[in-house]
């Protein structure tokens, strides 16, 4: 593969906030970019307005986005494609798209889970789908709210890669003032980091939902990041990228912020709202910590490694123990040496 | 020593929030308490009304906390003594009281800091003024806003001491339904992220103040972990403590909770007051990171451990660094590996 300083065009796959967010990253950046979209009114609004309110109220995107529902005339001839649709749906566009992808090409994974069923992380379905080599797959996570990256407040994340040609290749086309990505080889704990701390961000909603302060706070990330370490060094990744950016980074930005879909989730929860209450309320979604803590915590149990405060959103999401009873056994564990 | 299984009577030195949160603790847990108060209307409050106004206004304290502004009858007899005297009158403090604590007492830091000059933590301190063991020298540190404490709020917290009775006994005494003591023996892991989370949590608050949002919060919480990661790993502390309730609960916390003083000050700074503004807005008091950046920088650079965010506090805070230029110092760092 050639060695260039930008990717020069590059397709992203899914406008949701996030895939919109990061197509203003790469053009800000100086890359032209395809956007693909499901639907047709999102792609439009795109190309005549230069605007997606659904997602990105009030913020104008530049010009060189072009958006479009068809992946082929998205994908045609690009050598760099982020794929940004929701987790659980990655197999299923990738069985649709892999025949329109170029040979070579750098896939990028910005989706955040472990898929239901086959248990995989993201890069392990990307290269089970498409075939291709596993050093052509990057993730790109970290303390990441979409609205603010859209709106240029400084932010830092983490371009992941086996093949460190790619990671400094993406790193650069995603350089601009206000986003610094790090790069790191390390990609199974760039993932497992994002998949995980959605499952917290729920239980810390859920424990201020029942009027729980920060300190209850604190000892629940901080417990949180005690049990993605433990599945996250079962599996491969390295304690020093769990540790960062892409691990204790996007957990508190995602357990602290008011913004947080999984945080508003669980928060709903504990202030008394019925599980379809919450997904009414979060406009007809579950939050991904909701279908990702199954899949979490079958993948620990492979490992047998014990994810306590995992087991505990999925009997209340999943079970249907209450969040009382949850947050009682989230605090109430004998004392021990820590 | 003899192994019991709560303290009995405890003596808490200093009157403040923590020390009377803690002095709660201790209470609720079935002790009781000699408190000693600095000042006389402080420990009149407590005898007479069961209040500390001034520093948990509408708190009951149990009837079993005494008050007393003589260090001798605090101390007399009593086996444990818990420090909640600031760091950097700790010495002085310790001096004045080292003839009066008894024989083979255990000695409790509260106090969160690097002593400037001898660049100690508390615990040397405590050692070398009073010539006690290490042994005898426990700490108490993590996630701990002490309103909420005081408020009955659940949180978890460290006791680190070499000596495991000891800290098992303390554990016990300080073990409520609400408030959970881990024991840890690394004290050094547990004094370092106390005496450092301060400083970041005056870059997060001048971050907030500039107007950046949490992704900027959670990339600063991030890096600031890392760079007290390297200070503790140098001076003898163990990674886990760091990544645990000591320090990044506690870290969590500070930086992220509106009700830190540490960050407020640095939120104050960051909406373009003054240090003397900032100061006169938190009842004249400095925010315990303003001195305490100081000595720790001192003694990061005497292991050469580069901490670029505690540099650049320090600088806003004693060299006139604008805060405007030192968020750009702490966001404008060239790409690299993370």
């Amino acid at each position: 593969m050639t060695m260039t300083s930008t990717v020069g065009t590059a397709a992203v796959m899914g406008a949701g906030a996030w895939g919109t967010a990061l197509a203003k990253v790469l053009a800000d950046a100086g890359s032209e970019v395809r956007l693909w979209s499901r639907r047709a009114e999102v792609a439009e609004a795109i190309n005549t307005t230069h605007a997606n309110p659904g997602y990105l109220p009030d913020i104008a995107l530049p010009t060189v986005i072009r958006a479009t529902t068809d992946a082929a005339e998205a994908l045609d001839g690009l050598t760099t494609v982020l794929l940004a649709v929701p987790a659980q749906t990655l197999r299923t566009n990738l069985e649709q798209w892999r025949g329109l992808i170029a040979d070579g090409a750098t896939l990028v994974s910005l989706a955040k889970g472990i898929e239901l069923g086959s248990l995989m992380r993201m890069s392990q379905v990307i290269v089970q789908v498409t075939g291709v080599d596993p050093s052509q797959v990057a993730v790109v996570s970290g303390p990441n709210l979409a609205d603010e990256i859209a709106q240029g407040q400084p932010a830092a994340t983490v371009v992941a890669a086996t093949d460190s040609g790619r990671a400094i290749t993406l790193q650069r086309s995603l350089s601009t003032g206000y986003f610094r990505p790090y790069t790191n080889a390390d990609v199974i704990g760039t993932e497992i980091g994002g998949a995980c701390k959605n499952v917290i961000a729920l239980a810390c909603g859920m424990a201020a939902g029942v009027g729980l302060g920060e300190n209850t706070a604190a000892a629940i990330i901080t417990r949180g990041l005690a049990e993605i370490m433990r599945l996250g060094i079962a599996v491969g990744a390295k304690t020093a990228t769990l540790a960062g950016l892409a691990g204790v980074g996007d957990l508190v930005a995602t357990c602290t912020s008011p913004h947080s879909r999984n945080r508003s989730f669980g928060e709903r929860l504990g202030r008394g709202g019925t599980m379809e209450a919450a997904q009414l309320a979060a406009g007809g979604h579950v939050a991904e910590g909701v279908t990702s803590c199954e899949s979490i915590l079958a993948l620990a149990s492979s490992y047998d490694v014990e994810m306590p405060l995992t087991d505990a959103v999925h009997q209340v999401c999943h079970k249907g123990l209450s969040v009382d009873q949850a947050v009682a056994l989230l605090l109430g564990r004998s004392t021990k040496p820590e």
